[in-house]
């Protein structure tokens, strides 16, 4: 029964993502309610609630996955937030952002660092320099 | 000059990478010089240099872009002993891969897996399960 | 001479993309109208006029192509209109994306359900779930 | 609990890849056991176990978004044996991959028909042209 | 020191991308100065001012190379501008996006020719057809 | 009729490719004869017989397209020796491919080096530093 799964991996979604994650969901509702199913189940439940790494680096790996990957900018929104939620500042995105461009060159890292900024500037933050 | 950052991007690259870093530049050596300069300088005398993050968190990115970018299994696996040799364990490398899955899905990271197992079996290292 | 392959790829873009495919045929007339030849010679006159697979079957894994790539929104909107031309039911359409889930991941796979849902809003069609 | 899930997955698995794809499972045993956990629950017990799509149909979608994606040989090996272990013929498959030409162009698709060229050497099995 | 590196990067961001580079740099001031530095240092100040390939053939090699990424739509804009600023003709960066259409399939070099067609539409320039 | 296209491009690839070129096509003669003749109707006989941009020009633009995208290496052999043929120096094209280093990071590039470092091996060239 997938009940556990769905009630830890929705309470991972709202302790990580909160309202952005809830809102990708219910954007699935009508049109592949079970592709929010998985995420939920998979994703959350079962990925993000392994031991051995905690949440801070999860979300920096998966800024850094996200950025390497390219045209993810939906998610990288919801990510950006989600490490920030987790207690990341804005420095260490910007920071894991930057430690991509060796990997992954500077378009895709400008395209994350564009997100990042956006979303500073929503929640108000700063960056120190 | 770039003595000062070749001299201190070579001094990270030697911590990090050790034996595995110093073959790939000196693979260079008579083909594309440069390229290796620019490993050394740029790469370690500047990223891996910065701070705010430290050099588990910086493998841990690594990994989730080298993983997530797909046919760079010789650059996983110099960085996967990097990451071992920062001080990450077996588990944590194996964790960071597999946290992979839903951003780049199975094939990948099955990929990065195999070249980590090959890895722990050269250093005759063992996960905990 | 390309008359015929024109010729016969020009009926099988209409009969395929309609609307969609002539509008981007037409985009490109004063850009690169060589570009728009290929397009209507080579993809749809020689590659889409090939026996063995049916056309249903290939809407499937030009979604299938689509979807991994990513950064293909625009192209996904005219092949998923086509999809639903040739005799796709929506849902096969959303299955199709789905399956990519374990092969390139969930944020690729979001990115093209949300160009389906659009679609299926525009034309008036629904999931049955 | 996930024993319905691993179940029907196994199935799955050994009905679709039979020997090729157990092997994968055994070859992560030591190494990551819960990779080939989810590989068997999630991949193979939720989504091809779905209604909709029947084994043929994912598998001309599985080939075209592992010919796309690039760097997954050893994924699509296991496939291409698993599009001929559910009934496609060895002409359907190399015309999935050649459909992708206009989408991922020559050497991806190139490196895919190798990859197949080797595979129906093995089981001596004959393209009819 | 980093001064003569960055001077040098300068000029040449300058020469080269002129004003569109400018405010790539500047949109970087708050949120990651750093990474405008290291764009203006490494990748103008040492990979674009070495020898041996001339402004025009860099600029080719690098519309290819941001075609064949996909998704670096405005990293296009700034380097399509930044052909013409060297001397290349609006023909010939058509023809370089086109060359990559048997490499990278059709979809990556429709929307590298739709980011063309935009600048063009803005300097007022004709393609000679 | 194809015969014109097919003995243009066939002469097109004899001059730039060679025998790597010839040897390519006849690897697919038993597998996937069709995909040969596209690759030299139309990769070869419409793509480079194009004018606008030489045979040196499009080497480069190539062997920046196939760098970038990784997981290409086969091809890159074929092209590398492509670019020597057409006149191209080694110097040249290891230029161009660490053209790419800002755009698409070092691992792509190294890897794309470590093909041309066996090719000049092979055909005794060397590098002048």
């Amino acid at each position: 029964m997938s009940n556990e799964r769905y009630t830890r991996g929705w309470e991972k979604l709202m302790q990580i993502d909160g309202e952005g994650g809830k809102r990708v969901i219910e954007s699935m509702r009508d049109i592949a309610p079970d592709l929010g199913k998985y995420v939920v189940e998979f994703a959350f439940g079962e990925i993000y609630a392994r031991e051995v790494l905690d949440l801070k680096q999860r979300q920096l790996i998966t800024i850094a996955s996200l950025t390497t990957q390219g045209g993810c900018e939906p998610q990288l929104n919801v990510h950006i937030n989600a490490a920030l939620n987790v207690g990341l500042s804005p420095n260490e995105v910007i920071e894991a952002i930057m430690h991509c461009i060796p990997y992954t060159g500077f378009p895709r890292v400008l395209n994350a660092v564009f997100v990042a900024k956006q979303i500073f500037e929503e929640r108000n933050l700063k960056i120190m320099n």
